[in-house]
């Protein structure tokens, strides 16, 4: 049994809070139990240099987290003067994962930002941080629409997120962060609506898997997202 | 008439939710209204090089914005691979503050780190920090004082902190970011309990102010940090 | 037909040059096709802080590419001053690999470095990265084992990596860099002897990707590194 | 009495020596006692971006030590690779100032770079910065005006600065190092000609003090800083 | 005796093989013995800031050692996040060899790298990169003028350099490792094929010598780098 | 004729102002004409890492010019956040010249810091860092032996340096900016009491030159060095 009485196959409690901050064009604070992301997204009339004159956008992420959010204080990165590898592997995941679902032509020659800031850590921010900045998001592209700056929605498909992994050989959904220490294996996948998949990461910390746990693991997660996604229409609706 | 319909001698609406967060010794969310900081104390078994060996503590804050806490997105200072200057200048005047009420003997060798993240900001960001700041160090002080790992309480007094300022040549109390932007002379004043100055800063942006003014405003805020004393104690009590 | 005249399940032309380097404890320079890249392995007798006293020992990697690599010359990470957020994504993933097959214990408080230097750089520099480096560290291995360093080998299996990809519909091994330019999905594998999955990472630059494509690239990615695998032990032997 | 016999009212022995250096715009080399700090302004036909196309100019300060300016060697902040969070205290202190007597748009698009080094420290830095500076910045403005840059003098009046401090309850004025550590309360006031204050900064080092400390502190400076403002109309004469 | 049975006045065994790499425009791997050093150029349509519009055109060098070239591993100067005061003087060095023999305005607005990487060090790895390094230009501009890039050929002469050293009161020519350890003088020079001097850098680590030491030493290496230069000549040819 | 009515063999008004400072064992503040140099040189009871335990102690020097020193004001190195490779290769060659001429194990587990910060600069600054900066070093040894720190003087022989170089064809010592910035070649000498070279460091900025004008600029040094070590010595006496 799971120490929050949870089935392997169950998500933590799942809240999405839109329209947490005031400024930027789109905001949610996203809870996956414990851990808590306050997601935001906001837009610039430029893009990167190489893309110049491409007449696409780009879209980029980045993640963060509060020195207080986990069980230890951590150091800043801004105090350590430098954006450690594990931030820069998670803050590209994020933008990779919605760029992929987004016509960038559409956007036109624009930077849209979606800043995952981690005010509590317990597990899974990574992918809380794409389920709750997808949400911020939309609302973004929707305000965008709204105020015709955007002709029409360059979003194709909602995405959401989810970790599976096996613990103790059993394969288990939303692993929070005990369990996710506990894990021989830990995988992320990054899905959309019509059951595609954007991103899969899987990772054997302490013993390889076999292509058949790959594929249980797949399944879960794929359940898993599908409550996600229908949690998220539910908050924000369809694209 | 001020753009909320304050008085010139009014706070906004202040409110500190205690507990925001699970893992650090002491936290508060407090807010000034729109300006919404999350304060958080954390401690560590060790002291700073200079003092190790004088059985002194040491308590030292770090003040960071959410790069889409304002109005404009802001580059994020893990970015940019520096602290700027005004952040230095913020998290010193926090640490001094708490330093100067605080018997650091008692506290032993140790470390007490106040961490204030503004979440938004619309002008008193840093009186924000330290009244919430303050609040969050009295929670970690009495959970340390209730585990037995110090023997008394620390702190001599309670502290409090707001911003005054001249705006159109009147004083005003607790300025917003509009009024902030167009005041001729910004102060904030850092205060305790029994009436006395902490700290005392107070700038001329345009136009040289003179001692009566000074004394104005000195009066203007004791006013409205009585009132954030006796806010702070309905929250958390006294020391 | 692929550009290089190879079928779709075709590794390029594979080539393990061992003791490249004098001073290193274990070195390999490896091809595949057109990528080439320097792999070293040195020992230091001394782990990181956070498992210092465990009895552990630990295993890092680097990985850099030269400027001059690839068809335009980059800069410098040292010259930026910063290591970017790509190449952290790799470092991390060799490190990691080469743990999960490994007994840190019997490697004792000790740190193995491996670095893998990019030559030339023409698609598939991680997995030769990981190949490459495995092999060089298992001619480390061997020698710290015959100068009595240590007991027994820690290393349980032998590794191999390979990309895997979608290029217009079709499911590609060992994408060059042309091939992985114009990909849709981009999968790297990481394996070993007994066939199981140490790494999976697949990436949808293009199109999401269904289960089903999933599993064929990950049946591709086993077959060739089933020959990189023989490859290598043509080279070095067994553990 | 004081260490060097002075009245508790009494300045340390002021020195100017104007024209210290042959290529900036203006130079002065100020002692306050065994403090010296030589002060330069330069001029730059460039401004800041945030304000390019406004037709103002802008001032701005740095403050640096040199390594052997205390009584221990100071490491440099170049080779630490950045600035401490004093310094841009400081340096913001000393442009603030600056910028508060002076009509940037008569300036135009210009940047005045006020450098304040110091080459030997016994208290006061930031004082004898800002009246050394402001001696320099008198210099290079007549000389702009002299060769036709300008076409009136930007600058409005005046300014000289002093730190007054608490000291075993007695209030001091122009503190020394040593006072300066032994103070209860530390305060540094930057005024106008006409008896205006631009910044005052007020630190309760150990004990907070009373609204009628402040006011005898305020008091104290004003006398000083009259006797500063005359020595530097001596000088180099009037705006 | 030395110890790889040389005389004095004898060079290592000396290789050059050219176009070590596929993508830049030259590129040679020289060995000096087991110092081994890989050299590229590439061409960039665009030159530092100070010398735009001027019509000139520039040549920068960058060094850099692999962290396992030498007996102990070294780390990275990606890693420490920034570039050391060796590495900044030896490539400063190779940067000024090259420019004093070409017509930087021939060449045109164009800046041209020269990118030394130490494979493996020995000794002499900066008199290695540039005899390496001007190898590897003489392809790149050979290549330039082939394609019409450049109408004429910039470098009026060949160059090549050497080290020489007084090891135990004996002068000695292209010390390795060892013998430059024990060296009480160590020199370089750069020369070209007219027996001219572009640069002399000589220094008594241990005893400071004589000029008639210095002109033995002089004679020494121009004997040595003209063998150079002729082993250049049979690998690429003259200018 | 030179610009100030110099001959080619004669040095610029040389003057050395001991110390110049209060706090450090030794300062010295020295103009070789336009060009004005502040030595200093403190003591630290610890050497760097890999000297600890061999009894032996250390030298090393630090180099930085004030922004406002040249004919352009440059900007901070600590501001750009690192050092760059000029001051790099300067403050090298002044602490390999004298460690070269000091006993180190007499010197005991001990850095000595010489610290040269150039308030002017016009030409030199190198030579005059190296020649002021002995003799800062000379009473600081001076002081350590009074103090009973030192039982006997670790110093050798005494040392100074001058600028040689070829302008216009012509052979000149001790070159100002502007003939610096005219010169074909451009020499350094390090030398000592007894005639012998420490550091010879000959740079062809436009045209190699032969060995005889090496010859020819190395004797002219020596005399320039000789004048240099004379006034030295009425200054401050013999080691």
């Amino acid at each position: 049994m799971r120490s929050d009485n949870r089935k392997y196959n169950q998500l933590r409690h799942i809240e999405i809070v839109p329209n947490f901050l005031d400024h930027p064009l789109g905001s949610a604070l996203i809870s996956f139990g414990r851990t808590r992301v306050l997601c935001s997204v906001s837009m610039e009339e430029k893009v990167p240099k190489w893309i110049r004159g491409s007449g696409q956008g780009w879209i980029t992420a980045e993640y963060s987290m509060l020195p207080s959010a986990g069980i230890e204080r951590m150091q800043r990165e801004a105090t350590r003067g430098k954006i450690g590898g594990r931030t820069h592997e998670i803050q590209r995941l994020i933008g990779r994962s919605f760029r992929s679902v987004c016509d960038l032509s559409v956007l036109g020659e624009r930077t849209v930002w979606v800043d995952c800031d981690v005010i509590q850590a317990d597990g899974g921010t990574r992918t809380a941080s794409i389920t709750g900045g997808f949400t911020a998001l939309m609302m973004a592209v929707n305000k965008m629409m709204d105020s015709g700056i955007l002709k029409k929605n360059p979003l194709r498909e909602r995405v959401a997120a989810i970790s599976v992994g096996i613990v103790k050989n059993e394969v288990m959904l939303d692993l929070d962060y005990e369990e996710d220490s506990a894990a021989d294996v830990d995988m992320n996948l990054v899905m959309t609506e019509s059951g595609k998949i954007i991103e899969i990461q899987g990772t054997a910390e302490k013993n390889p898997f076999s292509k058949n746990k790959c594929n249980e693991m797949i399944d879960l997660a794929f359940c898993g997202i599908k409550k996600l996604l229908d949690y998220q229409q539910e908050t924000i609706g369809k694209i």
